[in-house]
């Protein structure tokens, strides 16, 4: 307990606030603008025929982190044997993504009069990073100039990131490589939200955390007090088979985390088996569920949706995710930056990850097509992703916004 | 054409019979001993309130050729872009395993009388191997006395195995390693079932099969006249992401062959999504898609299920699955052996493919304790596949029979 209460201080920067709890309901909520029907950080809506419960009350350390317990810990089911529970990961997708969103009207192309209008009712841009920022090593043109623009008028600006395999500090030292100024606050890569899953649900720190994925993922867990083995340790290990081999696993680990490993090997995929097989209560957590990512910059390669089906395909098991499209990282969001959503705009180009994130969670939302959605996929009768605006790459606004 | 009617007249030891076409019904069938509502091989029946049209034809190499086209390729759905069927593996499920059968009555642990009316009635024993014969490389008490007492009786066998790891030539060294005389006919295992998948599918011998799985799928690839890449060759190879790194697929692979692979790596899981994902018209086939399996005789390890699941979560594509429970071997072993499904008693430890492939097919089914399956798991309100029968192993046919 104290140890979650100190985290959400030292991590979350809780103030006493007010936040409104909306626990079943459609009914326009001050904190989202008054949008209806789009879950916000209220409480997880979800779209029913009662009339709304709407409760203000202070927020304080305490709140917040009875909020997150029940929001985590006290919603979700428990397996007959009282340990994991059963569709975690379902559980978590209803709780953060809340549901299948009511899509805008119609996808607008930006232009000079909606780029302008919409920098002037948005005081945080959400950017994902692979496909935005950068493909690859390659910094994707005008985007310094972009963001200096973007802070020149006042806007906070936050990074998003699904990639697990940096932590913070690794993606401050690529923004700063590639002439960006970004500090470590500044970012949220879904290996960070897989350490904070275990923080809030009070994951015991006497247990071990077996990863397949990369640094990023043991250096975060690392950092939230944790012990993580296996990752990039196990790369080169193999495992045998002969007659009479048990093969030994450490029955103190109490979770998996799997994110995008490019070492990824059959030792690894069984060491994890056995994990969430065997020892009773093991979490399956995924980072994310990308089926493919730009590697380099030149083409898609296989992302951690290959890992985690991998664990899923030998386990049976349905994986808790923690990356965009569930929405775990918004709520941290929120409360760092004290600001509702609808005066928030996503930024990203996969049509089910980021913009359904957006969506989600009460954000505007604007694809790029510099990344791996094309227009014709955007406009394809098969997409039920429509963003609310679209646009060539993120440096669009300095024509738009200099002029 | 000229291939596939080799390759049949080949493989298949095809004569001319009589076959009865029943395309969509719930009759009885003579081939199936006149068992109401389970499918046969008279063409993969499905449940409808039509009445049964049932036409007996004579049988040639000839109506053989166009029965497996209609069957396996001319019924599946093309793509839009007119190669690679949309769900192929839907439409061969349905088709091999023709729906969800209706259960028997109860499940009866074998005894004296049952054990001898299921011996006198049956003509052919289907045995799976592991958990069956053998327990990784340890033999299962009693087995070499119990196929010489059935064969004594006029019994045939068949090793029907999803375990692709070896060509049929390997197995029947395996078996003779152990001290069981087994021919190379008498073997179906997943390895053999994808070559033959690609033959009747008239596969193009110019393309090449891409393999994530061991020697026995390059093998059995081999003898059937195609070129198969990767498998054991790219065990140690290891892709970089490197800025400007193209990685190079071959554009002549026309088909991946995915099975339990030991040395699965990002290597070849990245050249597996780049042909399904790149090369138009590039089928995805599963040997089978079992979860674990018995890898050495202590433990089970992540099998075929695995590599099959992490390739699915990077292409987004359904595979198509060869090996059971889709009864694909069940059509080459009728030919082979000319006898009604009524006359033969699939013999496995799996409710999920050996009980449900020898049901779907209209065999007898016996469950063996001697593997993955509980009795615990077998009487649980959750399961639905229920046996005919059920014994401890093998072996309790000697006592069955000898006294």
């Amino acid at each position: 307990m104290y140890l979650v209460s100190w985290f959400l201080q030292r991590e979350l920067h809780f103030s006493p606030k007010s936040v409104c709890y909306k626990d079943e309901g459609t009914a326009p909520c001050k904190r989202n603008g008054g949008k209806k029907n789009q879950p916000t950080f209220c409480g997880g809506t979800r779209q029913v025929k009662q009339p709304p419960t709407v409760k203000h009350i202070p927020f304080s350390n305490q709140t917040a982190l009875i909020y997150f317990k029940k929001k985590l810990i006290n919603i979700l089911p428990k397996s007959k044997n009282g340990n994991q529970p059963e569709k975690d990961s379902d559980a978590a997708q209803s709780l953060f993504v809340g549901g299948k969103m009511s899509a805008p009207a119609a996808t607008q192309l930006l232009d000079l009069h909606s780029a302008r209008a919409l920098v002037d009712s948005v005081e945080a841009f959400l950017f994902d990073c692979d496909g935005v920022i950068w493909k690859g090593d390659k910094l994707i043109d005008g985007v310094p100039e972009t963001l200096d623009l973007l802070r020149s008028k006042g806007k906070k600006l936050v990074f998003v990131t699904n990639n697990s395999t940096k932590s913070r500090r690794q993606y401050a030292a690529k923004f700063h490589s590639l002439g960006i100024s970004v500090s470590e606050d500044e970012i949220f890569s879904s290996s960070f939200a897989a350490a904070m899953y275990l923080k809030v649900k009070e994951f015991p720190p006497e247990k071990k955390v077996y990863v397949i994925g990369m640094e990023g993922i043991v250096k975060e867990l690392e950092q939230a007090g944790f012990t993580a083995i296996g990752g990039p340790e196990d790369a080169e290990k193999r495992a045998e088979w002969k007659s009479n081999t048990l093969f030994e696993h450490d029955k103190s680990v109490g979770a998996v985390v799997v994110g995008l490993d490019p070492y990824v090997n059959y030792h690894k995929l069984q060491y994890a088996t056995l994990c969430v097989r065997e020892n009773p209560g093991c979490l399956f957590i995924a980072t994310n569920q990308d089926a493919v990512g730009h590697m380099t910059d030149l083409q898609e390669w296989p992302g951690a949706g290959c890992m985690v089906a991998a664990l899923r395909g030998s386990t049976e098991r349905e994986p808790i995710v923690v990356g965009k499209p569930s929405t775990f990282m918004m709520d941290f969001l929120l409360q760092k930056f004290n600001i509702s959503t609808s005066k928030m705009c996503m930024v990203g180009d996969r049509l089910d990850t980021d913009i359904l994130f957006g969506q989600s969670s009460g954000c505007k939302t604007l694809l790029v097509l510099s990344g791996v959605t094309t227009e014709t996929l955007l406009h394809s009768p098969s997409n039920q992703i429509k963003p609310d605006y679209y646009t060539t790459q993120v440096s669009d606004f300095i024509g738009f916004l200099g002029s």
